[in-house]
Protein backbone atom coordinates (compact mmCIF):
# COMPACT_ATOMS: atom_id res chain seq x y z
CA UNK A 1 0.00 0.00 0.00
CA UNK A 2 1.12 3.27 -1.13
CA UNK A 3 1.42 6.06 2.20
CA UNK A 4 -1.01 8.68 1.54
CA UNK A 5 -0.93 12.81 1.68
CA UNK A 6 -3.95 14.38 2.26
CA UNK A 7 -5.12 17.52 0.71
CA UNK A 8 -7.61 19.41 2.94
CA UNK A 9 -8.67 22.97 2.70
CA UNK A 10 -11.29 25.42 0.33
CA UNK A 11 -11.11 26.17 -2.77
CA UNK A 12 -7.44 26.43 -3.67
CA UNK A 13 -7.28 23.01 -3.02
CA UNK A 14 -10.59 21.67 -4.58
CA UNK A 15 -9.35 23.77 -7.34
CA UNK A 16 -5.91 21.89 -6.96
CA UNK A 17 -6.14 19.87 -10.06
CA UNK A 18 -7.20 22.34 -12.53
CA UNK A 19 -4.11 23.02 -15.49
CA UNK A 20 -1.14 23.78 -13.81
CA UNK A 21 -2.81 22.84 -10.32
CA UNK A 22 -0.32 22.24 -7.22
CA UNK A 23 -1.96 18.76 -6.53
CA UNK A 24 -1.70 17.70 -10.05
CA UNK A 25 1.67 18.69 -9.83
CA UNK A 26 2.27 16.94 -6.72
CA UNK A 27 0.86 13.58 -7.84
CA UNK A 28 2.74 13.30 -10.73
CA UNK A 29 6.31 14.19 -8.52
CA UNK A 30 5.19 11.68 -6.51
CA UNK A 31 3.54 9.17 -9.33
CA UNK A 32 5.34 6.41 -8.20
CA UNK A 33 5.49 6.83 -4.20
CA UNK A 34 2.68 8.79 -2.80
CA UNK A 35 -1.15 8.83 -3.14
CA UNK A 36 -2.88 12.29 -2.76
CA UNK A 37 -6.28 12.69 -1.73
CA UNK A 38 -8.39 15.89 -2.23
CA UNK A 39 -10.44 17.20 0.35
CA UNK A 40 -10.91 20.88 -0.71
CA UNK A 41 -13.97 21.97 -0.25
CA UNK A 42 -14.76 25.53 -1.81
CA UNK A 43 -16.05 28.27 0.32
CA UNK A 44 -15.32 26.54 3.91
CA UNK A 45 -13.72 28.48 6.46
CA UNK A 46 -12.43 26.69 9.73
CA UNK A 47 -15.44 26.64 11.46
CA UNK A 48 -17.20 24.81 8.63
CA UNK A 49 -13.87 22.47 8.28
CA UNK A 50 -14.23 21.38 12.11
CA UNK A 51 -17.70 20.33 11.61
CA UNK A 52 -16.44 17.64 8.70
CA UNK A 53 -13.04 16.42 10.07
CA UNK A 54 -14.67 12.80 11.20
CA UNK A 55 -16.02 12.79 7.82
CA UNK A 56 -12.45 13.86 5.71
CA UNK A 57 -10.56 11.73 7.86
CA UNK A 58 -11.61 8.54 8.91
CA UNK A 59 -10.57 6.79 11.85
CA UNK A 60 -10.30 3.73 9.86
CA UNK A 61 -7.70 4.96 7.61
CA UNK A 62 -3.93 4.25 7.79
CA UNK A 63 -1.58 7.19 9.60
CA UNK A 64 -1.04 9.28 6.08
CA UNK A 65 2.36 10.47 5.52
CA UNK A 66 1.04 14.40 5.85
CA UNK A 67 -1.63 16.25 5.28
CA UNK A 68 -2.12 20.08 4.23
CA UNK A 69 -4.51 22.40 6.17
CA UNK A 70 -4.73 25.23 4.01
CA UNK A 71 -7.95 27.71 5.04
CA UNK A 72 -8.24 31.40 5.90
CA UNK A 73 -9.04 32.80 2.61
CA UNK A 74 -12.79 32.48 3.56
CA UNK A 75 -11.97 33.18 7.21
CA UNK A 76 -10.42 36.10 6.41
CA UNK A 77 -13.40 37.90 4.30
CA UNK A 78 -14.61 41.23 5.88
CA UNK A 79 -17.38 41.02 8.58
CA UNK A 80 -19.71 43.39 7.07
CA UNK A 81 -19.22 42.73 3.36
CA UNK A 82 -20.78 41.16 0.50
CA UNK A 83 -19.19 37.73 1.70
CA UNK A 84 -19.69 38.17 5.48
CA UNK A 85 -21.49 34.92 5.94
CA UNK A 86 -17.96 33.36 5.32
CA UNK A 87 -16.08 35.28 7.74
CA UNK A 88 -14.72 33.87 10.89
CA UNK A 89 -12.92 36.03 13.30
CA UNK A 90 -9.21 36.01 13.94
CA UNK A 91 -9.55 34.56 17.31
CA UNK A 92 -11.08 32.27 16.73
CA UNK A 93 -9.88 31.23 13.07
CA UNK A 94 -6.39 30.66 15.48
CA UNK A 95 -8.69 28.29 17.75
CA UNK A 96 -10.65 26.45 15.06
CA UNK A 97 -7.08 25.45 13.66
CA UNK A 98 -5.27 24.53 16.83
CA UNK A 99 -8.10 22.03 17.04
CA UNK A 100 -7.94 21.02 13.59
CA UNK A 101 -4.21 20.02 14.42
CA UNK A 102 -5.02 18.63 17.85
CA UNK A 103 -7.40 16.16 15.96
CA UNK A 104 -4.79 15.16 13.38
CA UNK A 105 -2.24 14.91 15.46
CA UNK A 106 -4.28 13.04 18.07
CA UNK A 107 -5.40 10.91 15.51
CA UNK A 108 -2.11 10.51 13.70
CA UNK A 109 0.27 11.38 15.56
CA UNK A 110 3.13 10.25 13.17
CA UNK A 111 1.88 11.91 10.19
CA UNK A 112 3.11 15.66 9.06
CA UNK A 113 0.82 18.71 9.03
CA UNK A 114 1.36 21.50 7.18
CA UNK A 115 -0.29 24.64 7.39
CA UNK A 116 -0.46 26.80 4.32
CA UNK A 117 -0.74 30.83 4.90
CA UNK A 118 -4.25 32.20 2.97
CA UNK A 119 -2.76 33.98 -0.30
CA UNK A 120 -2.63 37.70 -1.03
CA UNK A 121 -5.49 39.50 -1.90
CA UNK A 122 -5.63 41.53 -5.21
CA UNK A 123 -8.41 43.81 -4.16
CA UNK A 124 -9.37 45.47 -7.62
CA UNK A 125 -9.59 42.00 -9.21
CA UNK A 126 -11.76 41.13 -6.72
CA UNK A 127 -14.64 43.88 -7.44
CA UNK A 128 -14.60 42.15 -10.81
CA UNK A 129 -14.97 38.34 -9.78
CA UNK A 130 -17.07 38.88 -6.92
CA UNK A 131 -18.70 35.11 -5.17
CA UNK A 132 -22.04 36.91 -4.75
CA UNK A 133 -23.51 40.47 -5.65
CA UNK A 134 -21.67 43.16 -4.77
CA UNK A 135 -22.76 46.48 -5.36
CA UNK A 136 -20.79 48.36 -2.86
CA UNK A 137 -17.70 48.72 -4.46
CA UNK A 138 -15.38 47.38 -1.79
CA UNK A 139 -13.95 44.09 -2.28
CA UNK A 140 -15.00 41.40 -0.06
CA UNK A 141 -11.39 40.59 1.17
CA UNK A 142 -8.33 43.20 1.85
CA UNK A 143 -4.97 42.38 1.42
CA UNK A 144 -4.20 43.78 4.57
CA UNK A 145 -6.56 41.24 6.45
CA UNK A 146 -4.83 38.42 4.34
CA UNK A 147 -2.07 39.09 5.91
CA UNK A 148 -3.42 39.14 9.70
CA UNK A 149 -4.70 35.76 9.10
CA UNK A 150 -1.44 34.38 7.47
CA UNK A 151 0.56 35.91 10.30
CA UNK A 152 -2.08 33.95 12.58
CA UNK A 153 -1.80 30.85 10.92
CA UNK A 154 2.10 31.24 11.64
CA UNK A 155 1.46 31.63 15.09
CA UNK A 156 -0.51 28.44 15.53
CA UNK A 157 2.25 26.64 13.18
CA UNK A 158 4.56 27.36 15.58
CA UNK A 159 2.96 26.95 18.76
CA UNK A 160 1.74 23.12 17.91
CA UNK A 161 5.16 22.65 16.30
CA UNK A 162 4.31 21.65 12.50
CA UNK A 163 4.78 22.96 9.75
CA UNK A 164 4.07 26.48 8.13
CA UNK A 165 3.82 27.84 4.72
CA UNK A 166 3.92 31.55 4.50
CA UNK A 167 2.16 32.21 0.96
CA UNK A 168 1.18 35.50 1.84
CA UNK A 169 4.87 36.77 2.25
CA UNK A 170 6.07 34.39 -0.33
CA UNK A 171 3.51 35.63 -3.26
CA UNK A 172 4.54 39.23 -2.51
CA UNK A 173 7.92 39.18 -3.47
CA UNK A 174 7.29 38.00 -6.99
CA UNK A 175 7.07 41.04 -8.98
CA UNK A 176 3.44 41.87 -10.36
CA UNK A 177 2.47 39.09 -7.82
CA UNK A 178 -1.12 40.74 -8.22
CA UNK A 179 -1.69 39.08 -11.54
CA UNK A 180 1.67 36.92 -12.10
CA UNK A 181 0.24 34.91 -9.31
CA UNK A 182 -3.29 34.70 -9.04
CA UNK A 183 -5.88 34.52 -11.77
CA UNK A 184 -9.10 36.73 -10.18
CA UNK A 185 -7.30 38.42 -7.30
CA UNK A 186 -7.89 35.06 -5.26
CA UNK A 187 -7.40 31.96 -6.64
CA UNK A 188 -3.93 31.36 -8.09
CA UNK A 189 -2.43 31.09 -11.73
CA UNK A 190 -0.06 28.38 -12.88
CA UNK A 191 2.86 30.25 -11.51
CA UNK A 192 1.11 30.67 -7.68
CA UNK A 193 0.04 27.01 -8.08
CA UNK A 194 4.32 26.05 -8.57
CA UNK A 195 4.76 28.03 -5.82
CA UNK A 196 2.36 26.07 -3.61
CA UNK A 197 3.88 22.88 -5.38
CA UNK A 198 7.43 23.71 -4.40
CA UNK A 199 6.39 25.16 -0.91
CA UNK A 200 5.25 21.87 0.02
CA UNK A 201 7.69 19.48 -1.41
CA UNK A 202 10.01 22.08 0.77
CA UNK A 203 8.13 21.62 3.87
CA UNK A 204 7.93 17.57 3.03
CA UNK A 205 12.05 17.82 2.54
CA UNK A 206 12.38 18.90 5.88
CA UNK A 207 10.46 16.27 7.47
CA UNK A 208 12.85 13.59 4.98
CA UNK A 209 10.11 13.07 2.66
CA UNK A 210 11.17 13.10 -0.80
CA UNK A 211 11.96 10.88 -3.97
CA UNK A 212 15.30 10.00 -2.75
CA UNK A 213 13.63 8.66 0.43
CA UNK A 214 10.46 6.79 -0.08
CA UNK A 215 10.26 3.50 -1.64
CA UNK A 216 9.11 3.49 -5.33
CA UNK A 217 5.75 1.21 -5.78
CA UNK A 218 7.06 -2.08 -8.04
CA UNK A 219 9.98 -2.59 -10.07
CA UNK A 220 11.26 0.21 -12.25
CA UNK A 221 11.97 -0.37 -16.26
CA UNK A 222 15.01 1.32 -15.86
CA UNK A 223 16.33 -1.02 -13.29
CA UNK A 224 15.17 -4.58 -15.33
CA UNK A 225 17.50 -6.44 -16.99
CA UNK A 226 16.58 -6.64 -20.85
CA UNK A 227 17.51 -10.20 -20.97
CA UNK A 228 15.19 -10.98 -17.98
CA UNK A 229 13.14 -8.59 -17.13
CA UNK A 230 10.36 -11.53 -15.43
CA UNK A 231 13.59 -11.62 -12.60
CA UNK A 232 12.20 -8.09 -11.46
CA UNK A 233 8.66 -9.72 -10.29
CA UNK A 234 10.06 -12.61 -8.24
CA UNK A 235 9.14 -12.09 -4.56
CA UNK A 236 7.74 -9.02 -4.95
CA UNK B 1 -15.92 7.49 1.87
CA UNK B 2 -15.85 8.65 -1.79
CA UNK B 3 -15.66 5.61 -4.03
CA UNK B 4 -12.83 5.29 -6.22
CA UNK B 5 -11.67 5.17 -9.96
CA UNK B 6 -8.05 3.14 -10.34
CA UNK B 7 -5.88 4.30 -13.66
CA UNK B 8 -3.79 1.15 -14.20
CA UNK B 9 -1.30 0.94 -17.13
CA UNK B 10 1.57 1.86 -18.34
CA UNK B 11 3.94 5.22 -18.82
CA UNK B 12 0.67 6.95 -20.55
CA UNK B 13 -1.29 6.05 -17.34
CA UNK B 14 1.91 7.09 -14.98
CA UNK B 15 2.27 10.37 -16.98
CA UNK B 16 -1.28 11.40 -16.98
CA UNK B 17 -1.20 14.11 -14.08
CA UNK B 18 1.86 15.84 -15.74
CA UNK B 19 0.72 19.68 -17.42
CA UNK B 20 -2.88 18.96 -18.48
CA UNK B 21 -3.31 14.84 -18.49
CA UNK B 22 -5.80 13.25 -18.72
CA UNK B 23 -5.68 11.79 -14.80
CA UNK B 24 -5.57 15.11 -13.31
CA UNK B 25 -8.26 16.37 -15.70
CA UNK B 26 -10.43 13.51 -14.18
CA UNK B 27 -9.24 14.30 -10.72
CA UNK B 28 -10.58 18.10 -11.22
CA UNK B 29 -13.89 16.88 -12.92
CA UNK B 30 -14.69 14.51 -9.95
CA UNK B 31 -13.31 16.73 -7.32
CA UNK B 32 -16.20 16.33 -4.79
CA UNK B 33 -17.15 12.51 -5.85
CA UNK B 34 -14.47 10.34 -6.32
CA UNK B 35 -11.07 9.20 -5.51
CA UNK B 36 -8.67 8.51 -8.52
CA UNK B 37 -5.60 6.19 -7.55
CA UNK B 38 -3.04 6.27 -9.91
CA UNK B 39 -1.18 3.29 -10.81
CA UNK B 40 0.57 3.63 -14.19
CA UNK B 41 3.60 1.69 -14.07
CA UNK B 42 6.68 3.10 -17.09
CA UNK B 43 7.23 0.78 -19.52
CA UNK B 44 5.08 -2.31 -18.37
CA UNK B 45 3.36 -4.46 -20.91
CA UNK B 46 0.56 -7.11 -19.68
CA UNK B 47 2.87 -9.41 -19.21
CA UNK B 48 4.17 -7.41 -16.02
CA UNK B 49 1.05 -6.09 -15.33
CA UNK B 50 -0.58 -9.92 -14.55
CA UNK B 51 2.38 -10.06 -11.92
CA UNK B 52 1.38 -7.13 -9.95
CA UNK B 53 -2.05 -7.52 -10.15
CA UNK B 54 -2.39 -8.41 -6.32
CA UNK B 55 0.09 -5.57 -5.73
CA UNK B 56 -1.98 -3.20 -7.66
CA UNK B 57 -5.30 -4.17 -6.63
CA UNK B 58 -5.85 -5.43 -2.98
CA UNK B 59 -8.74 -7.34 -1.93
CA UNK B 60 -8.80 -5.51 1.41
CA UNK B 61 -10.01 -2.44 -0.79
CA UNK B 62 -13.70 -2.02 -1.05
CA UNK B 63 -14.78 -2.41 -4.93
CA UNK B 64 -14.21 0.64 -6.97
CA UNK B 65 -16.73 2.72 -9.15
CA UNK B 66 -14.10 1.47 -12.47
CA UNK B 67 -10.42 0.86 -13.41
CA UNK B 68 -9.09 1.84 -16.30
CA UNK B 69 -7.08 -0.93 -18.46
CA UNK B 70 -4.22 1.11 -20.44
CA UNK B 71 -1.84 -1.54 -21.92
CA UNK B 72 -0.43 -2.33 -25.42
CA UNK B 73 1.44 0.35 -26.47
CA UNK B 74 4.94 -1.94 -25.29
CA UNK B 75 3.80 -5.20 -26.18
CA UNK B 76 3.39 -4.10 -29.35
CA UNK B 77 6.97 -2.91 -29.68
CA UNK B 78 8.47 -4.73 -32.87
CA UNK B 79 9.76 -8.52 -31.51
CA UNK B 80 13.45 -7.30 -32.90
CA UNK B 81 14.25 -4.15 -32.85
CA UNK B 82 16.02 -1.95 -29.93
CA UNK B 83 12.73 -2.38 -27.44
CA UNK B 84 11.92 -6.05 -27.76
CA UNK B 85 12.78 -6.81 -24.34
CA UNK B 86 8.74 -4.86 -23.82
CA UNK B 87 7.54 -6.95 -26.69
CA UNK B 88 4.42 -9.87 -26.00
CA UNK B 89 3.21 -11.14 -28.90
CA UNK B 90 -0.72 -10.47 -29.90
CA UNK B 91 -2.28 -13.43 -28.80
CA UNK B 92 -0.72 -13.87 -25.13
CA UNK B 93 -1.64 -10.12 -24.92
CA UNK B 94 -5.03 -11.02 -25.68
CA UNK B 95 -5.07 -13.91 -23.19
CA UNK B 96 -3.30 -11.16 -20.71
CA UNK B 97 -5.93 -8.60 -21.05
CA UNK B 98 -9.08 -11.78 -20.69
CA UNK B 99 -6.36 -12.96 -17.08
CA UNK B 100 -6.66 -8.78 -15.91
CA UNK B 101 -10.30 -8.26 -16.98
CA UNK B 102 -11.09 -12.09 -15.15
CA UNK B 103 -9.30 -10.85 -12.50
CA UNK B 104 -10.81 -8.10 -11.77
CA UNK B 105 -14.22 -9.33 -12.16
CA UNK B 106 -13.53 -11.99 -9.61
CA UNK B 107 -12.41 -9.28 -7.38
CA UNK B 108 -15.13 -6.66 -7.33
CA UNK B 109 -17.79 -7.86 -9.75
CA UNK B 110 -19.65 -4.32 -9.87
CA UNK B 111 -16.38 -2.58 -10.96
CA UNK B 112 -17.19 -0.74 -14.44
CA UNK B 113 -13.59 -2.44 -16.58
CA UNK B 114 -12.72 0.23 -19.14
CA UNK B 115 -9.71 -0.90 -21.59
CA UNK B 116 -8.30 2.07 -23.56
CA UNK B 117 -6.30 0.73 -26.90
CA UNK B 118 -2.41 1.78 -27.59
CA UNK B 119 -2.71 5.26 -29.12
CA UNK B 120 -1.15 5.50 -32.77
CA UNK B 121 2.27 5.63 -33.43
CA UNK B 122 4.06 8.74 -35.45
CA UNK B 123 7.03 6.30 -36.59
CA UNK B 124 9.26 9.42 -37.94
CA UNK B 125 9.09 10.82 -34.05
CA UNK B 126 9.58 7.55 -32.25
CA UNK B 127 13.47 7.78 -34.14
CA UNK B 128 14.11 11.03 -32.38
CA UNK B 129 12.90 9.83 -28.95
CA UNK B 130 14.15 6.01 -28.51
CA UNK B 131 13.86 4.52 -25.13
CA UNK B 132 17.12 2.66 -25.84
CA UNK B 133 20.17 3.54 -27.70
CA UNK B 134 18.46 2.95 -31.27
CA UNK B 135 21.27 2.77 -34.29
CA UNK B 136 19.09 0.62 -36.79
CA UNK B 137 17.24 3.47 -38.37
CA UNK B 138 13.86 1.39 -37.92
CA UNK B 139 11.17 2.81 -34.91
CA UNK B 140 10.81 0.40 -31.90
CA UNK B 141 7.25 0.45 -32.81
CA UNK B 142 5.12 0.75 -35.68
CA UNK B 143 1.37 1.82 -36.29
CA UNK B 144 0.45 -0.91 -37.92
CA UNK B 145 1.45 -3.15 -35.16
CA UNK B 146 -0.24 -0.69 -32.69
CA UNK B 147 -3.55 -1.30 -35.14
CA UNK B 148 -3.10 -4.78 -34.50
CA UNK B 149 -3.06 -4.52 -30.86
CA UNK B 150 -5.73 -1.75 -30.79
CA UNK B 151 -7.89 -4.33 -32.50
CA UNK B 152 -6.92 -7.13 -30.02
CA UNK B 153 -8.20 -5.10 -27.23
CA UNK B 154 -11.50 -4.04 -28.74
CA UNK B 155 -11.77 -7.85 -29.38
CA UNK B 156 -11.08 -9.01 -25.82
CA UNK B 157 -13.32 -6.16 -24.39
CA UNK B 158 -16.51 -7.04 -26.47
CA UNK B 159 -15.52 -10.29 -25.37
CA UNK B 160 -16.01 -9.96 -21.73
CA UNK B 161 -18.67 -7.38 -21.83
CA UNK B 162 -16.62 -4.52 -20.94
CA UNK B 163 -16.22 -1.15 -21.71
CA UNK B 164 -13.77 0.14 -24.63
CA UNK B 165 -11.71 2.94 -25.70
CA UNK B 166 -10.47 3.02 -29.41
CA UNK B 167 -7.34 5.05 -29.00
CA UNK B 168 -6.06 4.40 -31.95
CA UNK B 169 -8.90 4.56 -34.09
CA UNK B 170 -10.29 8.00 -32.49
CA UNK B 171 -6.88 9.98 -32.37
CA UNK B 172 -5.98 9.12 -36.32
CA UNK B 173 -9.62 11.09 -36.96
CA UNK B 174 -7.95 14.12 -35.41
CA UNK B 175 -5.89 16.11 -38.84
CA UNK B 176 -2.29 16.28 -38.20
CA UNK B 177 -2.64 13.61 -34.99
CA UNK B 178 0.92 12.83 -35.05
CA UNK B 179 2.01 15.76 -33.85
CA UNK B 180 -1.45 17.08 -32.09
CA UNK B 181 -2.03 14.01 -30.49
CA UNK B 182 1.27 12.73 -29.66
CA UNK B 183 4.51 14.31 -27.97
CA UNK B 184 6.79 12.36 -28.99
CA UNK B 185 4.91 9.81 -31.54
CA UNK B 186 3.65 7.46 -28.51
CA UNK B 187 2.95 9.92 -25.55
CA UNK B 188 0.04 12.36 -25.10
CA UNK B 189 0.39 15.91 -26.09
CA UNK B 190 -2.22 18.13 -24.21
CA UNK B 191 -4.74 17.60 -27.25
CA UNK B 192 -4.56 13.69 -26.78
CA UNK B 193 -5.15 13.97 -23.16
CA UNK B 194 -8.21 15.33 -23.45
CA UNK B 195 -9.31 12.87 -25.63
CA UNK B 196 -8.58 10.10 -23.20
CA UNK B 197 -10.26 12.35 -20.67
CA UNK B 198 -13.65 12.27 -22.87
CA UNK B 199 -13.61 9.05 -24.16
CA UNK B 200 -12.98 8.22 -20.20
CA UNK B 201 -15.62 10.48 -18.76
CA UNK B 202 -18.10 9.14 -21.89
CA UNK B 203 -17.68 5.32 -21.11
CA UNK B 204 -18.52 5.87 -17.06
CA UNK B 205 -21.74 8.14 -18.55
CA UNK B 206 -22.65 4.94 -20.39
CA UNK B 207 -22.88 3.46 -17.31
CA UNK B 208 -24.64 6.01 -15.09
CA UNK B 209 -21.48 6.57 -13.58
CA UNK B 210 -20.89 11.02 -13.81
CA UNK B 211 -21.51 14.24 -11.79
CA UNK B 212 -25.10 14.10 -12.20
CA UNK B 213 -25.79 10.52 -10.19
CA UNK B 214 -22.60 10.53 -7.93
CA UNK B 215 -23.43 11.38 -4.48
CA UNK B 216 -21.40 14.98 -3.52
CA UNK B 217 -18.94 14.89 -0.83
CA UNK B 218 -19.95 17.47 2.34
CA UNK B 219 -22.18 20.34 1.72
CA UNK B 220 -21.44 22.57 -1.09
CA UNK B 221 -21.77 26.59 -0.24
CA UNK B 222 -23.87 27.00 -3.44
CA UNK B 223 -26.86 25.21 -1.26
CA UNK B 224 -25.93 27.08 1.97
CA UNK B 225 -28.06 29.71 3.52
CA UNK B 226 -26.20 32.49 3.73
CA UNK B 227 -27.89 33.63 6.65
CA UNK B 228 -27.57 30.66 8.68
CA UNK B 229 -24.48 27.78 6.67
CA UNK B 230 -24.29 25.54 10.12
CA UNK B 231 -27.51 24.50 9.46
CA UNK B 232 -26.11 22.08 6.40
CA UNK B 233 -23.62 20.64 8.61
CA UNK B 234 -26.41 19.09 11.14
CA UNK B 235 -26.58 15.69 10.78
CA UNK B 236 -23.97 15.19 7.97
Amino acid sequence: MRPKIYLFGDSITEMSFDDGGWGASLVNHFNRTVDVVLRGYSGYNTRWALKVLEKVFPATEESPLAATVFFGANDACVADRCSAFQHVPIDEYKQNLHSIVSFLKGRWPTTQIILISPPPIDEPTRLIYPFTENKSGLPERTNEAAGNYAKANLAVAAECGVLAVDLWTKMQQIPGWQTACLSDGLHLSKIGNKIVFEEVLEALKKKGLSLETLPVDLPVIEEMDPNDPLKSFEGI
